[in-house]
């Protein structure tokens, strides 16, 4: 049997699509839990997985975004969005397998997001900002949906490991290190960063509204 | 008495603000209900009103957009928010005549954003999303600013009517049929599915986090 | 020694730092009292300052906005988010002084922000809505990201003032008055009628859900 040969477009995009499924089943178990039906839990879905592409591309002036002009991207979030509503209580079971993906697309979202801020002539700072939105806008956006603080600010390393991943692709592009091992390495970094907080409970001081720092 | 003609742009225009009166209504009455003062209820108003439309310009490009460059969109919201606010009371003892009049402005604003989107070179399955997000955008912001899940996310049939409206649009501009007609049509099938799931509390079903579908 | 000759320009840049430095502290304040960690509180500064900044842009086609792609601002709202969480107690006992510059802070970016608009070729309606936009959105952001009713929609003529600030400088617009003198007067407007409000606890009426207006 022939099958195409495996070069880096094709497996960014297979990681893209993946990120995209991984991100709209969280946004479509955030419906499911507030008994949302089943086309709520499908817009939620859609709006989780794109909703960082979307705020970035518009932000940069990219419009329309690839995020709502490209339908596999739509089909997928749908996809995502049919399977969580049809078998929830299995997906359920997953939990621990949605987050290794979760981590896995959130370092790819950050990375290839800071490369897009990067090659519309944003500066560094900017592009890593906008790596990391693109990594957390879609949980943002979930979660005031549901009308919840969202989870990425308050938790387990999720934003700063973004941020780091993105980081490493502006410190490549600062030192013009090569892309093909700057963009794998921060999305790498992010996922592992994510990982080990998940593992060992991390989390950032949170400040004491009475006194000091609290650890 | 000499009275205009009654052409088609005179009427759309006449559907368009009288669409823009009854979702500024429903974000003012929103406002009244959170205790907001007169200016925050003209606010909701304003933004309940135009959201969807200037969601839809972002994304697409058209900036500035109608929504805050043409003076009578902004001068007919800030007249309903007056409205509900001075005569709360009289407003909801209309609620059916509200109903009514909303489900009519979600058609309309679903066809008209469908068309902008196609008008604008994006894909069909792109421009059906951008014209759902035309009719439920106002009030997803709405929901969001009172500190509510939206409640078009949840009830009614509400998106769903909004995308079935979009979808006829899609499927006219594929097979090449007169706008003049597939345009109204997918209006009035809006209209009419809101208007029978409204009459008969028709809900899509909800996942049960227990196990399977309830019904 | 020699210090730099105290321009217009270098004016207007250190008052909008800051009023960016303020609007970021308010940010940062509302993530410390929800229990953010130090991330979260750093993003809910960095939103707090620029939302209202970055959606007037985006509304204008001015992208990328100065908000992301100037460094200054970033720099500004991080220093702003440590500051407030490392030393929050202190900050709390600022409370007053904070309220001035957060006046000062909004009368700057209603003004700002209406003679941008203005410049990108708006008109005056929408010009001073996005003048107002550019006061309040970053407080509107903000107070929905902690899940919380935006308190600008509710208190202390907050956006009321911010909208006096913009019609000055639309009204000096019209009429042809010098921007030099409008757009101070504008400010100034708006940060009085704050301060008042605050001193008076003025708040506009509230509509009664039960029987006509409430004083």
């Amino acid at each position: 049997m022939d099958t195409p040969p495996l070069t880096p477009a094709t497996l960014l995009l297979t990681l893209d699509i993946l990120g995209t499924f991984v991100f709209a089943m969280s946004g479509a178990a955030a419906g499911v839990k507030k008994q949302l039906d089943v086309f709520g839990v499908c817009v939620l879905a859609f709006v989780a997985a794109t909703a960082g592409g979307l705020a970035r591309d518009v932000l940069i002036g990219a419009v329309p975004p690839a995020g709502i002009s490209d339908w596999r991207y739509i089909a997928t979030s749908l996809a995502a969005g049919a399977v969580t509503f049809l078998w929830y209580p299995r997906v359920q079971r997953l939990n621990t397998v949605i987050l290794v993906f979760d981590a896995a697309g959130l370092g790819l979202f950050a990375v290839a997001g800071t490369e897009k801020a990067l090659a519309y002539g944003l500066d560094p700072a900017a592009s890593a900002m906008l790596g990391m939105l693109t990594g957390i806008g879609g949980g943002v956006v979930r979660d005031v949906l549901v009308n919840e603080v969202p989870v990425v600010l308050r938790a387990d390393l999720y934003a700063v490991a973004a941020l780091a991943g993105a980081a490493v692709v502006i410190f490549g592009s600062i030192l013009h290190l090569p892309g093909a091992i700057m963009a794998p390495t921060g999305a790498v970094l992010c996922f592992l960063m994510r990982l080990v907080a998940i593992r060992r409970r991390v989390n950032l001081p949170v400040a004491s509204e009475g006194a000091g720092v609290r650890q």
